[in-house]
């Protein structure tokens, strides 16, 4: 079951000058940044409100994150849909023909999490997670 | 003063299937479809757990969603920010040194609403929203 938007992600070239940023003109707090190095990434999950605002920036070159950037640009990268069940809800997906990044869950940020390919979904990079 | 994360938005080719899908994989109700001539798109506003998923469509060629979609294809367009006074938190931008696309707010689907430009805000397209 679907609960609700844990998070928006965006991709920046400088988390921690990112966070001051979005203090500065949102009055949003900041958060602990974290190494994600299986993702060659590094992240902050900052509340916003009603819902959450992740910040992640490539720390390890050649990665999707770091083509990201450097293909796009800083901005929106993906949504994180937070479930009750994630492995319950990959198998959901995987039957009904979904392409999925990630077949078992690993561990993120936002709890275990399992990313969705943007072509099965719109366009959409989608992240799945179940808090732990 | 902002007060949440009103809506994340994004540029779809087909709304009515896309509202369809999102019912489908996440039992997200539909929402009515409303064209708004001026930014040259029709739109939907879907209820989402603890906030709102806009899916736009773009109806006249050469307009802003029209060249998004041509250039990126579908996905992720912009993060709408709720706040309490849009007149007031526009000239505090605007005094910052914000690049705004809208200097006064116009009708959208979510209120008064205005866009900042994303050269102002690290590559996302901003949008502020004061519900009416």
């Amino acid at each position: 079951m679907f609960k609700k938007i844990n998070h928006v992600a965006l991709v920046v070239k400088d988390i921690e000058e990112t966070m001051a940023f979005y203090q500065m003109v949102f009055n949003l707090p900041s958060a602990p940044v974290k190494d994600i190095p299986d993702q060659g990434v590094k992240g902050a999950l900052v509340p916003a409100w009603n819902t959450q605002i992740e910040f992640i920036q490539p720390i390890t070159p050649d990665t999707g994150v770091a083509r990201f950037l450097e293909k796009r640009g800083e901005g929106l990268h993906h949504v994180c849909f937070e479930v009750d069940n994630i492995v319950e809800e990959l198998a959901r997906l995987e039957a009904k023909g979904f392409r999925l990044i990630d077949k078992t869950p690993r561990r993120g940020l936002a709890g275990m999490i399992a990313f969705i390919h943007p072509s099965s979904t719109k366009g959409v990079l989608i992240e799945l997670a179940q808090p732990v």
